[in-house]
């Protein structure tokens, strides 16, 4: 847990913002955002939670499931009256919605007929969340305030970023466990575990945390597609692939990819992975406060279109604490039309993956805007890395 | 994959459901559904992504990213006209949002006035999408079809219990790793570390799959709280935990959950222990297809009532294929007024936790109704284990 002055300094931000908007009450939905403001990580949001900031409250108030509510107890900051919690016949019922015992709590603390804000576009609010509020409370009037705490969080604190540094040492020894365990005859599953065992046990100390996407490792054809995550096929001759994994310390985030290949790779993967290398150095070289986002991406595009190559996604996003199913923040990108100013003490994974029809390459950072500069969270070679194949093959599955 | 006739089989079933619901369109957000019409299952979830079904249409039409078009053509039996991707600048864009791209292919494939049923309580459909699909189709009525494809998956094919027993399997060997790495000294992070290692890892025949809720397993005063996850910290004499884990194959999930102490365990943690395990097998004797949902969970109640012993949460949910954050069903639950009627190849995890202020126990099976009863589709002892203390304690971090 932070110290309780780094989270009164976080509510006073975000009430500042919620007066910019014009917003009386804020409804977070966003696991992150709870966490942001009160320490809260339980794997309890997967039924409906909310927490609610007011202007007049020095504590947000946490609305919630029966059983986890003395996890917020022995878990954050909040006070016993700051804890509510619904009772388990409203969990996943035909009859009953959370968010009607919500719209109660709120009419019961005179917050009924104000102007609230809510995250619209948030995995955890649901459409009939929204039309179960709006149904509690005619009188209501409701604002979209989905990225209003991620805004907040886009620059952080001198301990949030060593909890990144932390993540990014635990996301090279996973990175590490799977150059190591990949070889001809050793099954997808393997390396995906001993990348799992890596992140989690973490380092002597301090261990890991869960990461907010699995690791994704598609091989050969399958690179084309970086979402795929693994199988149990046996890695064979000539297959290459790509591995995207993240460190992840006490929910902060520092995500990292590299490409490989089981003995020599094929001329187009290394070709590529050069021009992404390139691409990465000459983005690093220039990228500073003060600049814009989307100028980042114009130096990076420049860069790999000397060489014909051309990438159409965002080069990257901030990053930070967050919890499943994405571990960006959803507030600035690297790409045409963010004219968001870089400032110190954002952090954003640098995301240079270029996926064509039959293959893919993915070398990727996270990284810090300095006062100066960029500082990298991690220190791992960016070459593509090809796999020395042993002289003896293992013949079954191997521990 | 499955054949294709299972999938098609599955389909046919679908839309009968829609014709029994007045749908002529369906639009699926769930990753579970899309999952189990297609075989999709790339983490590209965390940001929108729509399946369509009609009822013309011999197959679902996937709308998503770009980048994840070709994983979907490359994982599943849907042809390239049945695979439409957005640009990237549709991505967590303050401008322009996916669902707009949604709503006019639905117009140009003529879908635009007729009635759709939408996913209102999924994760993955927010109330934005709601509101920016009903602005781009003011001609579509609109009904809630939440649990539609659900309730078609509530009965397993055999294949799909055969993964089942696979994930169960798997969940053994976890349990196994997480007794065997417990001790005085060891952090909760390597446990959770093993416990992964062993999950992904699988058997030397079945590779693992991630699961859909992560590791949890408080400690002591904390097992009053079931999903809080794991720390840093390291065991001490006296303490306890709750380990409630899956095993996962191929996005089938067979959850288990025991209580163990390191050394002698406490009186009343062994109490409560036995008391759940009575109530258990009371259940597990009367439980056969005919029976009402809500029959199971009085059977229990009316067991450990007899100690006195009360749980206020439901005892049991349907599981089977899932994506994260849960791996339950949301259609059937042990608990009073669910009165649906139990039938062979229904599996759910018999949940009997129960917390107090400051401990709690679990112990818990994932169950298939047989033709005549009840089948555990997991081997393992539901004693609450107690771990032999070492002579010699590791004075630091062990590997």
């Amino acid at each position: 847990m932070f110290a309780l002055a780094e989270y009164t300094t976080r509510l006073e931000k975000i009430k500042k913002r919620m007066v910019d908007e014009g917003v009386d009450v804020l409804l977070i939905s966003n696991p992150s955002n709870m966490y942001y403001l009160t320490n809260y990580s339980a794997w309890s949001f997967y039924v409906h939670q909310m927490m609610v900031v007011t202007l007049e409250d020095a504590q947000p108030l946490w609305i919630g499931r029966q059983m986890d509510a003395s996890g917020v107890a022995k878990t954050t900051w909040l006070d016993e009256h700051h804890i509510i919690a619904y009772p388990d016949f409203y969990v996943q019922s035909k009859e009953r919605h959370p968010i009607d015992f919500v719209a109660n709590i709120l009419t019961e603390i005179g917050q009924s007929s104000r102007t609230i804000g809510i995250e619209m576009d948030v995995h955890y609010f649901t459409a009939l969340c929204y039309e179960r509020l709006k149904k509690g409370l005619p009188n209501a009037k409701f604002k979209d305030t989905s990225s209003l705490v991620n805004m907040v969080r886009l620059i952080k604190s001198n301990q949030e970023i060593k909890y990144m540094k932390r993540a990014g040492k635990i996301v090279e020894t996973a990175m590490n466990a799977a150059y190591d365990c990949v070889q001809i005859g050793v099954r997808e599953c393997d390396v995906a575990a001993a990348i799992y065992h890596a992140q989690i046990k973490g380092t002597p100390e301090y261990g890991g945390d869960y990461t907010s996407i699995v690791p994704m490792l598609p091989t050969s054809q399958n690179t084309s597609s970086p979402h795929i995550t693994w199988t149990d096929n046996k890695y064979e001759q000539g297959d290459f692939l790509t591995i995207e994994i993240a460190g992840a310390y006490k929910r902060y985030h520092a995500p990292m990819a590299r490409t490989m290949a089981i003995g020599q790779a094929k001329e187009e993967v290394k070709e590529l992975s050069k021009v992404v290398q390139e691409g990465i150095e000459a983005t690093l070289e220039v990228i500073k406060p003060g600049m814009k986002a989307e100028e980042v991406e114009r130096i990076w595009s420049k860069t790999i279109g000397k060489y014909g190559h051309r990438k159409s996604s965002r080069l990257g996003y901030s990053v930070g604490l967050s919890f499943p199913p994405d571990w960006g923040e959803h507030t600035v990108s690297f790409r045409p039309g963010d004219d968001s100013v870089l400032q110190p003490n954002m952090t954003f994974h640098l995301m240079p993956g270029i996926w064509y029809s039959d293959y893919g390459v993915e070398i990727t950072e996270t990284i810090r805007i300095t006062e100066t500069g960029v500082e990298l969270l991690t220190n791992f070679p960016r070459d593509l890395y090809e796999k020395p194949i042993l002289g003896i093959l293992p013949d079954e599955h191997t521990s």
